[in-house]
């Protein structure tokens, strides 16, 4: 038999336990948060038809496409994100309701040149509104997106929003009237936090004039609320696109203070967000005490993605956790502590014999909500203690002869090296008033 | 603009959110109880080198691998199962304890011919215990099994086991000595109950001596309790296969005894397993009210994979849940509810102004874990109740200019057509007594 040697392709990722216990209470909480605000699951495949995807991300985007052809010869594609796949969907099936409300948590694929946080199978985490173009649409997405993160323990974070039209308005005022050139100069203005204002002037500076960029520079560091912002572009400009940005921008604000999220949100008319399909509000998130992960929420509305499967317009609006980046800042917070194990209790095996009444030990301690594994095989209790403790399992109970006899069970608390023996009677109260863990036992004992 | 038709491939499905609520609470369910057996949660790529997967799931598994060139030229499959993924991940990583429990709830691509209740993408559902051989090992998996069914609201459920070596041995007795003829008559057996007793034997004749039919045919369908069975088993063959397999099933069948299980587990030694990968003990489970969903359970140990990628054997076992037949196996008997939206609560826009009062009502709701959604806009109530009808959403709340005035909310109870007025106040300790949901409300009226 020749040996295979175990690999896997770079830019992908194993996630061992450490990582996955607490990355998967992460995806859950954002979950329940999500249906806590009424979004409800949704699942596309992983694979659809290449036509579906293509030309939806830009130039850039149809490159990290991973394309081949199927046992069948069809042309497809795994998705590139998750909100192309819900806008075939919403054209698809005519049984939706008008407003559609989903959430989706899934893997997406990109053949980008993996890096320090970039990945080319990642997870998104999308919630969207489908159905309406409501301004109260987007603020129940940011509304959604901000109590996810406060759920997870994230208090001091920004979401700033921007509009495409406002900003398509400003630019237009400035003399850029040519859609293809205003793409490209939003795409310049999207790096401003990465590469830094001297670097995008520069970059500007072929594409528009010199007096329009430093007008847009004025705005982008005007200080003031949202209202006083907007206030003074429509001074500056009157054009349809403008006018619409700040109606939308004044009731989208005055939506998150209803919701109180004054504190973290802002205006930022910098905000220019990538993707082609963007076409009003568009936000961007940012943790105070780790800006340097970029953002790790961000999102915007499509009003007309869906028209392209369809042929009529339906508005929608969406926000996306970036669970990598939120992840990795989390856990650099101190937000999620690490486990190799979930195991709460390991139950040893004491002896062959023993193994009948082991096996009923670990029952009772699962029919009482405690997380329990017994050690599989008689070794040396010295080993299967060693296990436990490369494991980071926070209890262990011995059953040996006398135990079984007794009716009892020792247990040691593996950090502190406390020992009790109790009785199963005993065991079962204590656990049933404290609720499914074992600390209540040690806790009382000191 | 053209319109690109919405569709999507053959064999692959859309998750409406009317099959995903109950399907996500199913799913999270299994993962509870494994947790609670303490099997962690481990991830793998969904691509992986294509020389990982080849070879390792029988001739016809290799013609069903989604195998394409990435954009970098690499030979890649998507995996076909979770197994062969985690043997990979076993022999990769050092770190890794000696003895491992992982359990993995993801989807996997097979060019499948698609058909009823077969897909080419599906979920599974697999428990591992890797680093021992103990028999211990095999119950706790099938431990895990049963409890997750039971937990799912299953109850008669039968599973059936087998041991491969035993299989292998009996064969060996009957006149089968060659090893490659052995897999094909154990394919051949293991479509037993798909095709039947009669075309079993049909399609074993030209493999094996006639009276060697009659004799495994003998076997299969003695009456007795496992220990029985096993007993006459020794007695017909001693060779070192036969042996084996019976001291292994005395062993986990006295370990499920402990467990409590005798009730749905039965010795089935025509049980044989398609996957070339199985060494030891395996098992398929039916559900007794359904037969006719094929096996909704299955496993088995698998000594000899993982040491294809280390160089050195290490014993595993593991049970896999069918997700598709379990869920809708569950559908049919009733045990899985329906709704098109998680959302318990709507609450109406009753016009512009009302919309920051309404904004708070459903924060208020939110805080106290009722799923809330406000309707996005200030249509006609009319049009906002219909909404809520089709969506199945039990409660609609009215936050109109009396409501706000008095500090109250009307909430109607969709099903009943019975209408409350309530002040927040007592809304706020009711739902604090009662927990979040609105059922409470109503209950106290009749």
């Amino acid at each position: 038999m020749t040996r295979i040697k175990p690999r896997i392709l770079k830019g992908f990722r194993d996630g061992l336990p450490e990582t996955m216990i607490p990355r998967e209470r992460m995806l859950r909480t954002i979950a329940e948060v999500f249906e806590l605000h009424g979004f409800s699951p949704l699942a596309t495949p992983a694979i659809e038809y290449s036509e579906i995807l293509l030309g939806k991300y830009g130039e850039e985007g149809t490159k990290l496409l991973y394309r081949f052809e199927d046992n069948g010869g069809r042309d497809v594609c795994l998705r590139y994100d998750l909100t192309v796949p819900l806008a075939r969907v919403v054209a698809q099936y005519a049984q939706l309701p008008r407003i559609f409300k989903r959430y989706q948590i899934a893997p997406v694929w990109r053949a980008e040149n993996p890096g320090k946080g970039r990945f080319r199978e990642f997870v998104q985490c999308d919630a969207d509104i489908v159905g309406t173009a409501e301004a109260i649409a987007d603020a129940a997405c940011i509304e959604v997106g901000a109590a996810a993160l406060k759920k997870l323990g994230v208090e001091r974070f920004v979401i700033r929003i921007n509009h495409r039209a406002l900003l398509g308005g400003i630019l237009k005022e400035v003399g850029v009237g040519d859609p293809d050139r205003m793409v490209e100069i939003m795409r310049v203005i999207d790096k401003l936090e990465k590469i830094g204002e001297g670097k995008v002037r520069e970059l500007l500076a072929p594409l528009m004039p010199a007096s329009g960029i430093d007008r847009i520079f004025e705005l982008f560091t005007r200080q003031g609320t949202p209202q006083e912002i907007l206030e003074e572009v429509g001074r500056f400009s009157g054009n349809r696109e403008t006018r619409e940005g700040v109606a939308t921008l004044e009731a989208l604000f005055s939506h998150l203070t209803a919701m109180e999220l004054c504190e973290v949100t802002t205006l930022d008319l910098s905000i220019a967000r990538g993707l082609d399909y963007y076409s009003g509000a568009v936000f961007e998130t940012t943790l105070l005490d780790r800006p340097d992960f970029g953002s790790v929420m961000s999102g915007g509305r499509y009003d007309d993605l869906i028209g392209i499967f369809c042929g009529r317009k339906i508005p929608a609006v969406g926000i996306s956790i970036g669970v990598d980046r939120l992840f990795a800042a989390l856990s650099d917070l101190g937000l999620l502590p690490r486990r190799p194990s979930v195991t709460e209790l390991l139950v040893t095996c004491f002896d062959a014999d023993r193994l009948p009444a082991t096996i009923e030990y670990a029952a009772l301690f699962r029919r009482l909500g405690v997380r329990t594994e017994i050690y599989p095989g008689a070794e040396k209790l010295a080993k299967q203690f060693k296990y436990a403790n490369k494991q980071r399992i926070p209890y262990v109970a011995v059953v040996g002869p006398e135990e079984v006899a007794e009716n009892s069970i020792r247990i040691k608390e593996m950090e502190s090296g406390q020992e009790r023996s109790i009785a199963l009677e005993t065991l079962k109260q204590t656990l049933k008033e404290a609720g499914p863990t074992l600390a209540a036992l040690f806790a009382e004992t000191t």
